[in-house]
């Protein structure tokens, strides 16, 4: 996977957001190797089923002329007596080095969170989605209890990732907790949010797991606590990562391309010069700076595309593509009757604003589009929530392509049964929201596949 | 390497300013993928040379229970077929992708740089200046000619590298050209910033390299020109790695400890609150956040340290060692005398200031700081830089542990006697500076080793 500058700049705002998110919430960031030896990924036992799997090994660390050809090939002599992993995650190579900093209740909490690069060998892979290599943020934290830790893994669900995703993807998204089955290995439960598609699939978009003494256990990670006494450290550990660009791309596309909601838009305003003229551009032109300044002045990305080989229309369609909020066109008849078009991304619809006030247009129309599409996206969501009680319905509302949105459904509370479900419809349990979607998904029921009783129901989709 | 909080915040601090710098020029980030598949390393024949060798290489994707006996072995059904480089840089995975985005000169010129993680597997590892996994950004763009090139390398050189170097490490660096035998593999020149350690030896603290067409022929990058000719790309590559926070703390620490200039330092001002009970606290705590919410209104990073277990007399060395530029001590007999004890880290001047005054007072030392630790570090790379020319005395110089900074000399000119010179003091030439240390380094002479004819003066030190 490249990701490309237009790309990358998004990842770099959501970066900004969920670190300033991060840091006011009491983290701070560091950075941890790249290369796990394989016996700190043996360690945890589940850990070890979960992610020693599909991993990238390093077994030499040098290359030599080949001897009986052209090319290179790994020296036999630079063979590692202990084979390194790339970074799955980093659980492992962290608690390995918590061990070393902890020792009293007032080394705790420790709070810590690490921007990097990581590496799960996928044999399908789906841009941005399921890639071999993937950016992310990965906090890590150590506790002192068992609360505390919930607290933080609650922490960060609700008041980082629900709300960057709510606030600056404009994103609707389900919290709740895994089943057993889609719990992270080594975890004693996960909160995760969830998020819709415009193909009615599902992605997970961050979790939050709650580690419990696994680690701790694990690694040997103990505290003397206030009353001298010798106790394992509870943990948590929680990430998201370039999977949300995909996020929002599904979330918010259309059929000329991409829909970027303004917080999180690299070029917020583009401008469209015209003129065939040298004269008329540099009439063009400068009105564009005139406007783009003000704007500036205000926080807001602005460009001028000044492209001299491409007509307007191809510039339209370009920006277009690229999800720009707010496109202004600036041709010389419109700058002669003092108004110019303003057009607006997410719903298409173009006015006509005074040239006085195209920067305080510009300016509103970034909360409105951003709660604009919020709301579409919710409404979809709504749209696509149903409630099934049978598994004739069950089955039909998964035979076809794409996804059929949330189904909301009993079940037995087993993973079998978990599993014949998602042998026979690839339908798999998203979450047990926190909150109902509906208060009446809280009363109890019979299970969709087995009739057995159903404390509540809960969220069923086709996951990305 | 870990890099714990206090180190990293320095990190983050240099990226910002390193970033806004490459932006202000025009640049824009990406990523490209951490494993370079071997065949794209074999491609240019001398950066094959300088990195295929020491690498980190992926033989496997998966592990598996091992069956004669306790944990894990890479499976060997899951050996690659052709293996995968960490990346020791990114030049043939870049201009394997640039070969599919460059066509016209339209497409020209790129600007592209990435921040990322690096491994080179190294012998002899040093904390910050020399680990086998490490942090930095690698610029990587194209040009249509040789000329455009060249003025990249030297604007890197100039505007972002040196001029983040002086303005905000505050190590005064020396601007110059490589050697053939130190340049980079696979470039046609390189251009250097040096920086002088208290223990007089040097450190190469940042490269910027005019790659001619050398990569563009390796990987058939070409495009149509003007003319409608089809043309090779001209290539330039530039980075700076976490290696500068061992600079940074190799100029300027004393003995008791760091001593960070303000400008990057994560904290610039930390305030120590007094007081044995409850009541006496919370006055000075609260004169402390009143000064503290004027600074941050600044912009100043501020820490109020509140722990109650540790003396005053701890956190100071505590602070001190960690480099805080300025501490202002609050205990009640301040608070009633009216004025505050403010203590600079870089000289450990003291003065007492009036209550009103301590906010403006730390304001105004932020410059005043900065620049003294700058005046220095130049006066000490000036009372450390020395003109030889015979021999015996180059000989002598090198002599002892440590370094003797730099020495100025003649030098032939040719590789053979650069590694003579090498192998007989452990010396290397640094580089050939872009403006000489003096007027008089231009004058031709004779080479200190061979006798031969010299057109200039070189740097010669002991390199980290």
């Amino acid at each position: 996977m490249v990701i490309k500058p237009h790309g990358y700049a998004l990842w770099e705002n959501m970066q900004r957001a969920l670190d300033d998110m991060f840091k006011a919430t009491g983290h701070v960031n560091a950075y941890f190797p790249l290369l796990i030896p394989r016996s700190f990924l043996e360690k945890e036992a589940e850990h070890v089923e979960g992610f020693a799997k599909e991993c990238a090994v390093v077994t030499h660390h040098r290359l030599k002329a080949n001897p009986n050809g052209p090319g290179l090939i790994p020296d036999p002599e630079a063979r590692l007596e202990e084979e390194l992993i790339i970074r799955p995650t980093s659980e492992t190579v962290i608690w390995n080095t918590y061990t070393k900093w902890i020792q009293s209740y007032r080394d705790l909490p420790l709070l810590i969170n690490q921007w990097a690069n990581v590496v799960r060998w996928e044999m399908r892979t789906r841009l941005f989605l399921r890639t071999a290599e993937f950016l992310w943020q990965e906090g890590h934290t150590a506790h002192a209890t068992w609360e505390e830790a919930e607290e933080e893994t609650l922490t960060i669900l609700n008041e980082c990732y629900a709300k960057f995703a709510e606030e600056w993807m404009a994103v609707p998204v389900l919290k709740g907790v895994k089943s057993k089955n889609e719990t992270f290995p080594g975890a004693d439960h996960t909160y995760c949010i969830e998020a819709l598609t415009q193909d009615r699939r599902v992605i997970q978009a961050g979790t939050s797991h709650h580690l419990g003494q696994n680690f701790a256990k694990a690694f040997g990670t103990q505290f003397v606590d206030k009353d001298n006494t010798l106790q394992y450290v509870y943990a948590t550990s929680w990430g998201v990562s370039t999977r949300l660009i995909g996020t929002l791309i599904m979330a918010h596309s259309d059929d000329k391309g991409f829909v970027c909601p303004p917080k999180l838009a690299p070029i917020q305003v583009v401008f469209v010069p015209m003129g065939r003229d040298e004269e008329t551009r540099a009439k063009t032109i400068g009105a564009c700076e005139e406007i783009a300044s003000k704007l500036k002045a205000h926080g807001i990305r602005v460009k001028i595309d000044k492209r001299e080989k491409e007509s307007p229309g191809f510039k339209y369609n370009y920006w277009e593509m690229r999800g720009v909020p707010v496109r202004v066109e600036v041709g010389p008849r419109d700058l002669e009757a003092g108004a110019l078009p303003v057009a607006r991304r997410d719903n298409g619809e173009k006015v006509t604003v005074a040239l006085d006030e195209v920067a305080d247009t510009c300016l509103g129309l970034m909360p409105e589009i951003q709660q604009a599409i919020y709301d579409k996206a919710l409404a979809f969501r709504e749209a696509n929530t149903r409630r099934v009680d049978t598994w004739e319905e069950f089955e039909a509302a998964f035979a076809g392509e794409g996804g059929p949105g949330l189904i909301v459904a009993h079940w037995d509370g087993t993973p079998e049964t978990e599993e014949i479900i998602a042998e026979k419809t690839k339908a798999t349990i998203r979450c047990i929201p926190l909150t109902p979607l509906d208060p009446s998904d809280l009363e109890p029921g019979t299970c969709v596949l087995t009739g057995k009783p159903s404390a509540r129901r809960v969220v069923f989709a086709k996951a990305y």
